[in-house]
Order: structure tokens, then C-alpha cells, then sequence
């Protein structure tokens, strides 16, 4: 633990195992990008996953934002996912249920031989079993498309998942109190407009998660 | 419009309209602050609710981060929200549904009497009507919380949301294409394990929105 990743505010929230770390990222697949440009922060999301010890991004190698990371300015990437609204008795008791991660360093491309396995690890972090029944990208899209790899290597979790925490002077309020829980989950799929012919939706599906 | 708030890549995504900005502000409970610290890019996240024509962030007063931001540094806060999988008949051409929005500016703190508005405001922006059903904010909750709010004067919004578009040589691929969207709700309220008596989950439950 760096002193930037010490976590000073509510440190009872924060989680410090590797696998903490992995399972909040891994349920993220979306990562904000904050950076610094010209002296101004600068804060982008973009699609995010974890493959083993690095947490991949991608983009268009046309993008000003990619090519600015691929240069190697230093990152602090976060992901955040909502769990709940945790209503308190009081207003300055409540909070909300979260799981975030924080990854500080510099994104560095993935080489040009190693980009095909990159995309297939995202692809597979987040619906698993699709690649395979994709025709292999070909070499102008691979050409156009940028992969960066943040090392985990200095990280801060934390998670917030308890009950309220009202003070005993307010429990006999009569205002009801507890967690509503937000839940995130696929819809029913929507065909494309040009769908021909009779591809069912894939049985892999059963498979992906989110949230 | 400002060189930096000009969209670059994707600009058909590109969302123009003041309304579209309060859209996606209105339906985000959590941004994402950016700002730069020692040289370096810190991203927190943390609970937003937007006020008229500001954005408002809160937090403890003994919050370094909160100090740091009161006092004028510049940010960027971002907030996005995830809407759905785009399953292309290609890797290259599948993407993400969603919602974002980028604010540029510096955050001021809100003065203290204009404080218990301010917050009243984040807790009818997250949770209509509860405000009301709460005791008011001591004078100690109050010195412990600090207030920011972020001017919406430079920004700009993004929002994707059609299907896939795979090229025509593509079309007749043996794979389901199309959208797996990504819902976002409230569940089950959990009670608070200290709830005495018999206060109802309230019946202005019924008008809050998430997602």
C-alpha cells in the first residue's frame, strides 16, 4: 500500500485483499480514465477488464485520448458500482452501498502480436464464449484499434454494504429505515434491425453476468 | 462549446441539448471527480444530485479530498451509466450502450446557510419526500459536512444507443446481433436490523427512480 492508496476517509470500508480487488473489478465494464492534459484533469469512461494482473481499456487508435495514454502519462482509473441507497433515520446517517477500486500507474500498449489475445480477453471477461463464434478481427481493425494495459500494482478497494447506522438517540424516529438495493441485470435481448435469418440468441448468454 | 468539451471521437454520438445533459445528471447517483493532486490524477467517486444549474457533490469536512476541491483546484466530473451490450456480428464492431456526461470547472463550497437547502436538495433529487419525514440536520452534522457545487457552464454529453452496425459483408454472419440491455432498479427494501415499531416502508417509495 502506497500513501496515495491508504484509504484515509471511512477506512472500516475499505477491503484490502487481492481478491476483493478482482471481484469488484471484474464486475465493472465500465472504468473512468482520469488523467492530467495541459495541467487540467481530464476524466473519460470507457469499457474496462480485468485480465489477470493488468486491467485492459481499448480504443480507437485514432483517439487523441489513446494515444495521450499510450504515451504513458500516469492514470488513476477507477471503477465504481451502486449497490443500494441506505436511508438512516437522518439524513447525515444515510449513504449508499458501492464498490469501488482505484488503479494508479501508466497504461502501456499491448504489443501488435499480443493484441488479438487482449481483445479476446475482454471479450471473454465480459461475454464469455462470444469470441469464439466471431470471425477473427481483421488486420485493418486490429490496426485501428488500440490496447492499453494498466498493471495492478497500486490499488485501493473499498465497499460499503452495511446496514444504516443510526445513533441511539434516533431509533424510535418514526421514519422507516434499511437498504433499498439496486439491482443491475440484463433485459430481454432486442434483435438487431437487420438480423436475417434465424440465429437464435446464443446459449452462452445463460453464462454472462453483470453488475 | 470549448476546444476541450468538443467531441471527437464518435461525435454522432454526441448529445448537444441542455436538457440532454440534465437527463443524464438527473439519472446518475454517483460521479466520478477528477482533479490533480502533487502533479498527479486522483478520480474519486462519490454520491452527485444536480441543483438547477449546478452539480452538487458532498462530504465530510474532514475530508482531505473535500478540502482540496473546496479550495478551488480544478475538476473534471464525470458520470456515466451503462444501458446495454451491442452484440455486432464482429468484435471490432460491438460496443456498450450508454450515458455520459463530463463537467469541467472548480467546485465551491456552499455557504453555510444555504447548506441545509443544498442538501435537502441532494435528498430530493435521490429519494423525493424523505426529506420531509427526517429531523433536521444538527449544527454538528452540519460542520461536519461539506457542500461543493460545480457550475454547469462547460460540458458536454455523449449517449449511444442504437444497434449494432456491422458492414454489409458482415450481415449474413451465423450469429445473433442486436442489444442486451442492461436494466438498472430498485429491489427488496431490507429493513434496518434495529427498526422498532412499525414504521412502513414509506409510500413515497413509489416516485423514486434509479438508473
Amino acid at each position: 500500500m502506497s500513501e496515495r492508496t491508504r484509504i484515509r476517509r471511512l477506512p472500516e470500508k475499505a477491503a484490502s485483499t487481492r481478491a476483493d480487488l478482482e471481484a469488484v473489478l471484474d464486475a465493472a465494464r465500465v472504468a473512468h480514465v482520469a488523467f492530467v492534459h495541459d495541467g487540467s484533469p481530464v476524466n473519460i469512461p470507457t469499457a474496462c477488464a480485468r485480465d489477470q494482473d493488468r486491467l485492459l481499456l481499448h480504443g480507437s487508435s485514432g483517439s487523441r485520448m489513446m494515444r495521450e495514454l499510450a504515451a504513458g502519462v500516469p492514470v488513476c482509473v477507477t471503477v465504481t458500482l451502486l449497490d443500494g441507497m441506505v436511508l438512516a433515520r437522518s439524513a447525515f446517517e444515510s449513504s449508499m452501498h458501492y464498490r469501488s477500486a482505484m488503479v494508479f500507474g501508466t497504461a502501456t500498449p499491448v504489443a501488435a502480436e499480443e493484441k488479438v489475445a487482449a481483445l479476446r480477453a475482454m471479450s471473454e471477461a465480459w461475454l464469455p464464449g462470444r469470441w469464439a463464434t466471431l470471425r477473427p478481427p481483421t488486420s485493418r481493425e486490429l490496426a485501428a484499434t488500440l490496447v492499453l494495459a494498466v498493471p495492478l500494482t497500486e490499488w485501493s478497494v473499498k465497499v460499503s454494504d452495511g446496514p444504516p447506522e443510526d445513533p441511539a438517540e434516533d431509533l424510535d424516529a418514526p421514519v422507516w429505515a434499511g437498504v433499498l438495493p439496486v439491482l443491475t441485470r440484463y433485459g430481454e435481448p432486442v434483435p438487431a434491425p437487420d438480423l436475417r435469418g434465424g440465429p437464435p440468441f446464443p446459449a452462452e448468454a445463460a453464462t454472462w453476468s453483470i453488475g
